[in-house]
């Protein structure tokens, strides 16, 4: 419910304002007067006429009508105050910075239902409470610092942790990060992260919105609102990086005494993001540091050009960007000597351009220029200029300046006197630059930006997919567990997923029968247990009848087996596919090769339901083994398209049966013509998570 | 050559002193004055009297004796200068600032030659030409800034690149991470990062000398003793990180570039670092950070307690450490729920520690001393303090500051306000302390170096290892290139490499009397290519005479084929050793599971030869597929022993035939008891790389 009176308001209240400084309602105050806010300011406080020069109300009752009010008094008395506020004030905005609501007692809890109720009765916004308040570059309703430049073009960033959004603010400002707005939404009783990205993209505009957001998120309440709109944003030009706290079990553990909240599974967190193609950050310097990066024009390509004047940091940048896979090109040719001949001599300008310490700005001017117009197969350029003192930098800053105004290519400033070139640095910035201080930082987070994927499209393959049936076979099972073969089968079947043909028998003259006309060899398996192999409940290559016959008597003495079933014996290279349902993420879905590459090697990729092929494409080749998919030396590879195909049915059957909590396909035989679902496996729960 | 006249000169003449501090003359000597040096300082400059307040002299014939004499003049005039300085004027110890010399041309390699003739002939030491110069805490030598906090326990910083020093001391500064010396050494003419260890190695006091070495490296230029020297350093109880830039190929390329070095081979780079036991850092971040958790007590433990008034940082944190290995652990129980009651509603201690934003300097405190004396599972203490800018942070951090003095348990102070408290962090720095600003990238850092194995026992496994006639066999090679099996196997049996039996001949009849007696199936592979697979020459699993009569014939058809050779047919879990000799290291010694393992999941760890016991053991076990080696569900294992033992032996015999420059022994068969190679291949090359 993000309104105009929250972003805009023409009128803000402080309750409970001070002239107390190192309180919040003082704090804010003073932030609100300095930010230069140029609407009406109004302080509730009842033992004052004026607090900080802004006129005071003894009471929120005595005021003029007000579109945003701010509150910094009691948690206990917040309720009456809001009520008042908008009954007979018209407030439609609030922000309430108090603590010591549900993030703390029962009793703070229903506090805030009766703040919710109010302002959603009168169509009011609410952010917090327990928060540090909300800043764009027209109000700085905030009570912390540091405040950093705030304007349109900088970024959005939206924060679960109020603590957290300051500290990813000091790790901003060092670099000369602009923001737009920054939202605290603390216990997000009405407004949460979600809310906000859903707000930004439904009114999105190109030319006046920021195209940067930054989100620090301890728990994701509607991983499809988030997904969604994310993806939406992306698509729209956006870029968007995000810090998941708590993607450790202790993190989660950490996150839940925080916030109160249920951490989500990580790999679910994992590929959601993939899903939508936002960067994934772990920290405020990598988080800040993406941020600087997205100020920056988009990157075309992957061929950096690096200038400097001081070798060291051009040597560990082309490692960074080189382990990431982009590519420092080596430049030569009569280009590359033109250019040389104008440096002094014992330049290079191999890649990296080192002007020597020596180089003049006009040097940095004319290899800027090489670059941009001259050398065709640089797509963006890197310049490291710090100092050891001797001269000021303003010269050489200003070339920078100067080409980050005029290049088509993107221009990365590295300079890494903080200290030294102090006032360069703050001058540089001032002119609306952002400073990367480490370069390996800064190539490691590009390198991170170029590895995530362009949001998925977010239609269902529905072709092929009987979900009619799906549902009907879903709907006649009774009971919740591992169900048994013939319906597994029939589930698999109505995606169109190919399988082994197989008969299950608790009669040997039948199961005979079958592997005659089947063919032999043959391969027994028992039915009932779950763990088939530890109980020695799977026989391959069973080349005759005799032994088959032997292997079925033996099979149906063992433990809780009710029959046996058997298949023709394939060959192939073993596949696996997984799913797993996510509480609120939906199906994680998981694959990768069979045995030792799943159990010992985790080599897995993975994807959230429903998935497209371009995203069954990605993860079967993200996996470390993708060779062996492919084929490699002396060894065919296997069908990768039918492999995808599978991956993507399999997908759009669990997006339509969320009863299914775990499953596997394990193996799947693959040959260079077919994949064949040899095993599988499948377990319903029926008391959560129902059809949505 | 290092000598006390560098370190601790009682006079320094600055050659081309200048009143023009944006000049290296006159920037030196304005850092030596500001820096309080108590000696006696003199300067040169034909026109002055006087230079920034020091007696001047017309020429370096005019001085009086002098210690150490730094030259800021054209590198033309230093060999006559240096000449004089030392022959006439008792200089024993030189910095040479000036460039231009073999870093640019051949010329100036003349210059160097001539300057390092004069100063080997006085016994005098050299530091440069084309640096920046030395620092101390009783003289700051450099031309440049910043200079950080100069005293006897901060670290020693030693670089190749002079640029690069300042730009991490930039970084250091920020940290507050004190130095004991900076030593840039420039064009190391006479002494280089080698060298420095070296005198700090053999010249070791602990009582006296730093404990901390941090090293930037672009060119190792004697491996051998940079590995002795520092595994010596860390063994006396000192802690190393270091950079080696040029790990990629294009990061070579900036490498050689730059200096003119050749790049070493990066894996070799990383196994003498493991070997060592130096943390290698990638980053001037990662080696500042580095730096600063060396200041602190080393961890006796992995189990951390995080205390914080600010949930968020917490939680990443916790994410990190738990990322890489380390624990924090939940604290529960009767102490737990103590100091709960003392601590204000709403507070958690079950770790993180969250003090809520409200928490006083005596909760910190309180939390501090349950942490130091009562919670026993407790190794370290991570406290993470910022501010939203209401309340100063003096009184937080003098609890902190207190506690760090007398608490046995590390720790780490994380101060994330660095602009909002900017003034109480530089405080608490002043103290003495160093701050953490970035909670991740400490907690990334801390699981690096945890991982870093202890120096490797430098003794040689020579047990059952035949030297002599190894010797022997290499001495009769006369070519280079692959050698034959028979003296492969010679080679590998006067190791103590358990071999399968094998017979080679180009005379059907004896190849099929071979079979005979060794029993089949059988194993055919031909003799004379190197590739057998590619073409057909290799077939395994021969079961009758008749079969290999066939295959014999046929191979003895392929081209380059002169014999055919006979194994027994082994069954077991294939593994690989190979080897790599780089030039100035020795032998990296690699080992992995066989086939696919090796050639598509690259899952291989490396090793510098010779090797103990104990890293063979450790490059087993770091192996992605080391369960395997182990046995895994339904899977035995293979003796891990055994291939330790043949990996030590390998090591001891490349060590004494540095003539062999690429080998592998795959596949080598193993079982639970036996581990049995079965096939090899040596090339040597006796042109470069003579026995040592």
């Amino acid at each position: 419910m993000i309104n105009n009176e929250l972003l805009h308001p023409m009128s803000i209240v402080v309750v409970g304002a001070s002239n107390n400084v190192h309180k919040p309602g003082g704090a804010i105050l003073k932030n609100l007067i300095s930010g230069g806010y140029a609407g009406e300011l109004r302080a509730v406080n009842p033992k004052e006429q004026e607090v900080q020069g802004v006129k005071a109300y003894p009471d929120v009752s005595a005021i003029p009508d007000t579109d945003l009010a701010v509150l910094a008094i009691p948690a206990a008395l917040c309720p009456d105050a809001v009520e008042t506020l908008a009954a007979e004030k018209h407030v439609r905005a609030f922000i309430i910075l108090s603590a010591g609501f549900g993030e703390e007692t029962h009793e703070g809890a229903l506090l805030e239902d009766r703040i919710l109720e109010t302002v959603n009765r009168y169509g009011a916004s609410l952010i917090g409470p327990n928060c540090i308040g909300y800043m764009n570059a027209w109000h700085h309703s905030v009570f912390s610092q540091p405040i950093p430049q705030l304007h349109p073009q900088g970024v959005d960033l939206i924060s679960s942790s109020g603590a957290t959004a300051v500290f990813i603010l000091e790790s901003a400002v060092t670099k000369g990060l602009p923001f737009c707005s920054v939202w605290s939404v603390g216990n997000a009783k009405q407004i949460g992260v979600e809310d906000v990205l859903q707000y930004m993209d439904e009114n999105f505009d190109p030319d006046r919105d920021s195209h940067i957001k930054l989100l620090y998120i301890e728990s994701i309440g509607d991983p499809d609102r988030l997904l969604f709109h994310a993806s939406s944003l992306i698509k729209k030009g956006c870029r968007i990086a995000a810090i998941k706290s708590g993607s450790s079990e202790s993190g989660s553990r950490a996150a839940s005494s925080h916030t109160g909240a249920i951490a989500s599974s990580d790999s679910a967190v994992e590929a959601l993001f993939r899903k939508a193609g936002i960067v994934r950050c772990y920290s405020r310097e990598e988080l800040t540091t993406v941020g600087c990066i997205f100020t920056l024009p988009e990157l075309k390509g992957k061929n950096f050009a690096i200038i400097t004047h001081a070798g060291g940091p051009g040597v560990m940048l082309t490692d960074a960007l080189s382990k990431g896979g982009l590519n420092v090109p080596r430049l030569s040719g009569p280009l590359a000597d033109e250019l040389k001949a104008q440096l002094y001599p014992g330049a290079s300008v191999g890649n990296p351009i080192d002007i020597l310490a020596t180089g003049t700005p006009e040097h940095l001017k004319l290899c800027l220029d090489y670059c941009e117009n001259k050398f065709e197969d640089i797509d963006a350029v890197m310049a490291i200029f710090g100092t050891p003192g001797l001269v000021t930098m303003f010269e050489m800053y200003d070339v920078l300046h100067e080409a980050m105004q005029t290049c088509r290519k993107p221009i990365f400033p590295i300079l890494p006197s903080i200290n030294t070139a102090g006032a360069e640095v703050a001058d540089f910035l001032k002119k609306g630059h952002v400073n990367f201080a480490d370069e390996v930082t800064l190539g490691t987070m590009l390198t991170r930006i170029m590895n995530v994927p362009r949001p998925a499209a977010n239609e269902i393959e529905l072709f092929g997919v009987d979900v009619p049936r799906i549902r009907r076979i879903i709907d006649s099972i009774a009971d919740d567990g591992y169900i048994p073969p013939h319906q597994v089968q029939a589930l698999l079947r109505s995606a169109g997923i190919p399988l082994v043909d197989e008969f299950v028998s608790s009669k040997k003259e039948e199961v005979l029968a079958f592997a005659r006309r089947a063919g032999f060899p043959v391969v027994a398996k028992v039915v009932g247990p779950v763990h088939k192999s530890d109980i020695g409940g799977v026989v391959l290559n069973i080349k005759s009848e005799q032994h088959l016959a032997l292997e079925f008597d033996r099979m149906m003495q063992l433990p809780e087996v009710t029959a046996v079933m058997v298949q023709p014996m394939l060959k192939g290279t073993e596949l696996f596919i997984g799913a797993k349902y996510e509480e609120k993420f939906g199906h994680v879905v998981l694959c990768g090769l069979g045995g030792i590459f799943v159990e010992v090697l985790k080599d897995v990729s993975s994807g959230l339901a429903p998935l497209s092929y371009e995203e069954a494409y990605s993860m079967i080749r993200s996996l470390r083994a993708y060779k062996i998919i492919k084929g490699t030396r002396g060894q065919q590879g296997v069908n990768e398209d039918k492999f995808a195909e599978i991956i993507v049915r399999l997908s759009t059957l669990l997006r339509f049966a969320t009863e299914i909590k775990e499953m596997d396909i394990n193996p799947l035989l693959a040959t260079d013509k077919h994949v064949i679902a040899v095993d599988a496996r499948i377990r319903i729960e029926k008391s959560r998570g129902p059809v949505q």
